[in-house]
């Protein structure tokens, strides 16, 4: 721990420095972040800004970075600042930036021509698909699910999981899949029997995607939503725990319960309106604010969702890939049998679903795009797997992450004026300022800082970091944080 | 003619096969197809699919691809078969497999470190994206668009694209940006006045992609609409054309007028229902059959979406890039303005859509995702772009679209009884077979011959060569499928 104290003060003795590289497992890192500019965004980014203003909506840009020069845990922008990345491109980093084994794969003849030529997988998949599937992919399937499915991105990842809901629960009404003649016509006009009024149900604070179908299951900001159309599906409250766990232990189970109960209640009033063939939810709702509930919440939601047969999707698209010291968030909640369906996208490179065989849609087509994935996607995310697996990383974000939870609760005691409400698990960690100006604060003068952590909900800051996040990264990042609330 | 027939031959003189070699603007191409297999696919292509079936529905595959092999114009599969291929991944591949100007750009050092950190494009963009937009994507933007958003890919396009449309129509009604409580509250839970009660008309046999918004508006087969949920929404008659077109100009042209009379009748219909917010509709409807509509048609569609308010989305998904003989198919149609949005996807790599900069969305993170496309796809992109800049492709697609169309309109003359109803432009060509199960039969036979071609709606069989398909290509093509018709 002194070390990595040691290493925030500014003028480093070289062997120090030296040891923080070795530490590393990216090597080639810099010592700490080191902003030179008055100003973030700086001059250079500011007039990239207003480039790309000309030709596009550019609200959201915050900088522009200089992809060459990054580097694991550090993002180099085009000022020469140098940010420790506790935000990895909303979460969509795994192995931090340039990561040589990566950069290896990328270099390979064959995977060179397996990213040129993009086929349509569906149809004429490229001779080794199969075996990607297996040892990339299915390599970190969840317990019990031993099928998958690719798409694009997060947002197509959860519209298609809905659709194997749909056709799920339809094909179990229907007790098979020989379509009648008036199921077959009345699809082509959007009308019952073909396309039935059926509806997914979500809870208020989730986020599932921004295109039309998930979109209506998503509730985390009016900005997502404002001036679109949306189905009317049935929308329960997600619990709202009191902080810290153990202190409210009963007022937090009663939550679970209201909250339980309220899902029931809408299954069965959405029953003659639009029956709720599937649920949807997040192990923590990530965009909404990273609220949690506990793993007996989960269990419950599934026995409600068995007891009406209503298929049980986990969105995972933020919580998988290993930040919660788990591949899978849910792994953390021991349920009963696995979900119907688990999504991902994001840090595992490309979108898709792991569901088991029974969950299976028979026929072909029916799930089904242009391109389904991208094997491209897949020499990318061979690495990380490799990555991985190699460097134990989920036992890295086991550690790291009870630095950080350490470090953040001690800071939480010392300045509970500022910040309170610690929760998450590994280093899918948050916690919440007392209101939205002060979180914009404490996210901007991170920033100013050379940190970049971000907002999520109206309260949280959330920490995304990389699973080469380690110990003597949280050590800088604490320090800063630190200095930052000291200074309020 | 003469010397593109000989190579149909099976014993080619060597003097010609390197004149064929030197003819193909992809180097290394074969001499022609070749089929070694009794039947397609063949037992290494049949074992894989047994394979893949265990992991995921794989009843669409229909064999698997050597793509270290594969070159040009010329699908390698698992068996060592040689597949001229005029269906190119579903119209997805521009330039042909492994064209060394692709495959060059992405040995560049650069480049690989752009595929390697994928960043969230909508916040920390690379120093290179906003030059890489206007080098790349805007410099083949449709006349008169100056904006490009990029997505992933051809549903999520028109999923953003069709929220673009309603963010303005909402505008325009409300009279600015700024939302009301009452808006911003109801949209939380899907309810208008914030989740407004606003609708897309479309076309009966449209294909717009398969996520649930733009699966609203695509009505090309049940089998992708069964079993889900839709939105209520206008769906108007597309033309259908009596063939040969300059035998029944009358007709046609009352068939424009009763389709677009349908159109007004359905836009006032639904204004009080759900306003038609917009109108999406494909230069040629390509998975519903390859249906054409006359120039005059889009233009007057065109005015009674302006008459109306409704925006004007032309999905140039499966037409664009260069296959119809310009950049886009709408470029045929002499518009009065350029349309509201236009989308695309497949042959360029990543999804997105063009609009004027009136039509531009006040506001960050309404139209958003994490990625918001793909930089690694702008790679390739670059390389299809120059290609097609360098070679003139546009010019070589109008020459060898008259060799197809001449070559397919004699066969017509010759085999009446089994191909009719010649149509398309450039090499973005369809004709018909009587029944379904005859057209099928010229697919499958075609592909034991060594020509990838694919069906769409119930009786068209579509061409979509890449961009590379020259007049020899078309020779071979056009003697294999006489070959077939001939042995009916």
């Amino acid at each position: 721990m002194a070390l990595y104290k040691a290493i925030l003060t500014r003028n480093l003795p070289k062997v120090l420095t030296n040891q923080s590289r070795l530490l590393s497992l990216v090597p080639g890192e810099p010592e700490g972040p080191s902003v030179k500019t008055s100003s973030v965004p700086g001059p250079k980014s500011q007039q990239l800004i207003k480039e790309l203003e000309k030709i596009q909506q550019a609200g959201s840009v915050s900088l522009f970075a200089d992809y060459d020069k990054s580097i694991g845990n550090y993002m180099v922008d085009v000022d020469d600042n140098v940010f420790l990345d506790v935000f990895s491109q909303i979460a969509s980093i795994p192995v931090g930036y340039n990561h040589p084994g990566v950069l290896k794969l990328l270099s390979d003849p064959h995977n060179v021509r397996t990213i040129a030529n993009r086929p349509a997988l569906g149809v004429m998949p490229g001779a080794d698909w199969p075996e990607k599937l297996k040892s990339v992919l299915l390599s970190v399937a969840p317990p019990g699910h031993n099928q998958v499915t690719t798409m694009m991105c997060g947002s197509c990842s959860n519209e298609n999981a809905y659709k194997m809901m749909f056709m799920n629960y339809m094909k179990k009404k229907r007790g098979g899949d020989d379509f009648s003649k008036a199921e077959m016509d009345s699809c082509m006009i959007n009308m019952p029997p073909g396309a039935p009024k059926l509806s997914i149900l979500s809870f208020r604070g989730a986020f599932h995607g921004r295109t039309l179908g998930v979109l209506s299951t998503t509730h985390s900001k009016a900005i997502h939503k404002l001036d679109v159309p949306a189905f009317d599906w049935p929308i329960a409250h997600f619990p709202q725990y009191k902080y810290p766990l153990e202190e409210f232990k009963r007022e937090n189970q009663q939550e679970d319960e209201k909250c339980l109960a309220e899902v029931e209640e809408l299954i069965e009033k959405y029953s003659t309106i639009a029956p709720v063939a599937g649920i949807t939810i997040e192990p923590i709702q990530s965009e909404g604010g990273d609220n949690e509930a506990s793993p007996e919440f989960f269990q419950k939601l599934q026995k409600i969702a068995k007891k009406h047969g209503c298929g049980y999707l986990i969105d995972e698209v933020q919580t998988g890939c290993g930040s919660t010291g788990k591949m899978w968030c849910h792994e953390h909640f021991n349920l009963e049998s696995p979900p119907d369906i688990v999504t991902f996208s994001k840090k595992m490179q490309l979108g898709g679903f792991f569901h088991s065989s029974d969950f299976m849609v028979k026929g072909a087509y029916r799930i089904f795009n242009t391109w389904l994935g991208d094997p491209g996607k897949i020499v990318i995310l061979q690495g990380v797997v490799e990555a991985i697996k190699r460097d134990n990383l989920l036992k890295q974000v086991e550690e790291t992450g009870k630095v950080l939870r350490s470090g953040l609760s001690s800071l939480e005691k010392k300045y509970p004026q500022h910040i309170n409400s610690l929760r998450g698990r590994g280093t899918f960690l948050a916690f919440n300022a007392p209101t939205p100006a002060q979180r914009d604060k404490i996210v901007g003068n991170m920033k100013q800082e050379g940190v970049i952590i971000a907002g999520c909900g109206d309260l949280a800051v959330r920490l995304r970091p990389a699973l080469v996040f380690q110990p003597h990264h949280a050590e800088i990042f604490l320090g800063k944080l630190e200095k930052v609330l000291s200074q309020f």
